[in-house]
């Protein structure tokens, strides 16, 4: 990353925009390759030239994960989808339990696409597997005809290690864990709808945005013995551990009190008719603990955590009674409710 | 595979196309996930429902790869975007010598998709990995609206297994390398213009797209120091070996009457004015071998080579002139070309 550079790499005055032919195979997709790709995400196994990357394995399992992004609009407060890609990756190897290394990126661009917007984009996923400390090690670029795509689409997968010892899943999810969440929840999507819709406001939303995997490693590191994690994306907070619950065949009680959601991102969701419990966020996740690790578990994600957010424990599980695995909320005046999956969808293409 | 169903298991009736419900995070996504993809891929680590997949590691090194595919039209001759997203990344992995073993697939589906049209295609993705002997760990699926796609584009990401010793890469080959392609070019690329330009020939042209990896194993099975492997996709045999050349800093002649091109083919290409050697393939690859062991690589590509398919020897690596690296091809009359990237592209969309 040493001469990483300023600009768009690729003469924009010969190339204003991308062209059928940089996806063809031929010289200009050699350019672009070797000119933006290669430079932006510099390294040996790119200096390779070849089809795969050649991997040094190291000890332990290998967590391996895909996700694509189709965020739209492309740039919003606090992040973009070069950056969401990446560390939404980052973010689920975290959530095995696995320190993140090699990330792949697979691009499908449309026709038409301002070449500097796509060095905006690929500049930020540079960016950001920088700061998570991962290798963006092998890629690959299509080109669509113009209305066949929406600039740009981005999936990223991700190969870590997962040290042994460490077994991070729904099956060790038992009564009596503590559930935490990493800090406040319902920015990201917000932040999103927002710029879609046009919505001012005194204190301008930030998606959250960011990879949470250091957060990971002090839990473990706390020497906490993590039954399960979960980030919070596309369902947000209530789907993520109404899919844990179910999975693990428990009974998970929330206490909605204790959940922070900012005001202004409140507020938003009020005029939207939203449930912020429902909103994507892109740097948040759940912990399901021991009861006894609960203290050092919240003291670990707050040593890594990004400055002025904070974890809470906001429920704990019981033994699923004669209703079923599910998850119960409880208001700030006693009043319950069940929390269950979306029939539908609240957002649409937010990540 | 045992229980994989013959028809679409999500019920048509209710559900006939993809809506952006179906990629929102609520319950007709995970409807998707477990009835279709959970169905057609069933394995142990999807079972697990978690991020990412934990893989146990074994020995060696770790490849790894990205593919994005938006071929059009989805269904041609021979396969369809499912088969080859599954070979084209298990050849992907083959080509670095690995040993395929897992893949991820990420999806993004346009609105209105007919619901069965995704089934045949991910039903096609099964039974490509299971012919394969892979397994499909992890995915992801994002739903686009109408106008933002064109139906499904899939990118499929893996990661195999490179033993101890092999060692595959551009950098290896040298002067008296051989220079073997494994079966007849062009037939992929032109089976899918034949589709989209409605050409008629009196034998129907099927794609190649197949795996490779069995005949890429019995190459280190017969002993053969494979110096470098490459398939020939977008860009064609052509663009792939003026790549190695270029990297390798080796001059490559070629004796072009040795390149198997099928009567067919050359017929279609004279017709849409193609040069065969610049067309895409999705079951072919060039090997580079040292001179010793040209005949046992012939042979053991042979012996895993699917029907009507053979390898041939055509061309050698001199020392680099004073013209640099490159690509010299020799025809029947013994004029000579060089071959270079094309500056453009020859056809769009194929892989």
């Amino acid at each position: 990353m040493g001469a990483f550079p300023a600009s768009c790499p690729i003469p924009l005055e010969r190339y204003p925009v991308i062209t059928m032919a940089h996806g063809g195979g031929g010289r200009l997709m050699r350019d672009l390759i070797d000119k933006m790709f290669a430079t932006a995400f510099d390294n040996r196994w790119l200096r390779e030239a070849h089809d795969s990357a050649a991997l040094e394995a190291g000890e332990g399992r290998v967590a391996f994960t895909t996700d694509g992004f189709v965020v739209s609009p492309r740039f919003f407060p606090g992040g973009d989808i070069g950056s969401l890609a990446v560390n939404g990756t980052v973010n689920d190897l975290a959530m095995s339990g696995a320190v993140p290394q090699y990330l792949a990126s697979s691009l499908i661009v449309e026709e038409g696409l301002a070449m500097d917007e796509l060095w905006r984009v690929v500049s930020s996923m540079a960016r950001a597997a920088s700061e998570a400390g991962v290798e963006i090690v092998t890629g690959d670029t299509k080109v669509v005809g113009h209305g066949a795509g929406d600039g740009v689409y981005v999936t990223t997968s991700g190969v870590g290690r997962i040290a042994a010892g460490v077994d991070v899943s729904p099956a060790r999810v038992r009564a009596g864990d503590a559930l935490i969440v990493s800090g406040d929840v319902g920015r990201h999507g917000v932040a999103i709808m927002a710029v879609r819709e046009g919505l001012e406001f005194d204190t301008e939303i930030e998606s959250d945005c960011a990879p949470v995997h250091r957060e990971v490693r002090a839990l473990f590191d706390a020497g906490v013995d993590v039954h399960c994690l979960r980030d919070l994306t596309r369902g947000g907070m209530a789907s993520a551990v109404v899919e844990i619950a179910q999975s693990a065949g428990v009974e998970v009680e929330i206490e909605e009190p204790k959940i922070e959601v900012r005001d202004e991102v409140r507020a938003a969701c009020e005029m939207l008719g939203l449930d912020p419990l429902y909103v994507a966020n892109e740097g948040r996740f759940v912990a399901f603990v021991p009861e006894c690790d609960t203290v050092a578990a919240v003291q670990a994600i707050a040593s890594a955590a990004p400055e002025g957010v904070a974890p809470r424990v906001v429920g704990r599980v019981v033994d699923a009674g004669p209703g079923g695995s599910g998850v119960m909320l409880r208001s700030s005046i006693g009043a319950e409710r069940a929390l269950d999956l979306l029939s539908g969808e609240q957002l649409p293409r937010i990540c």
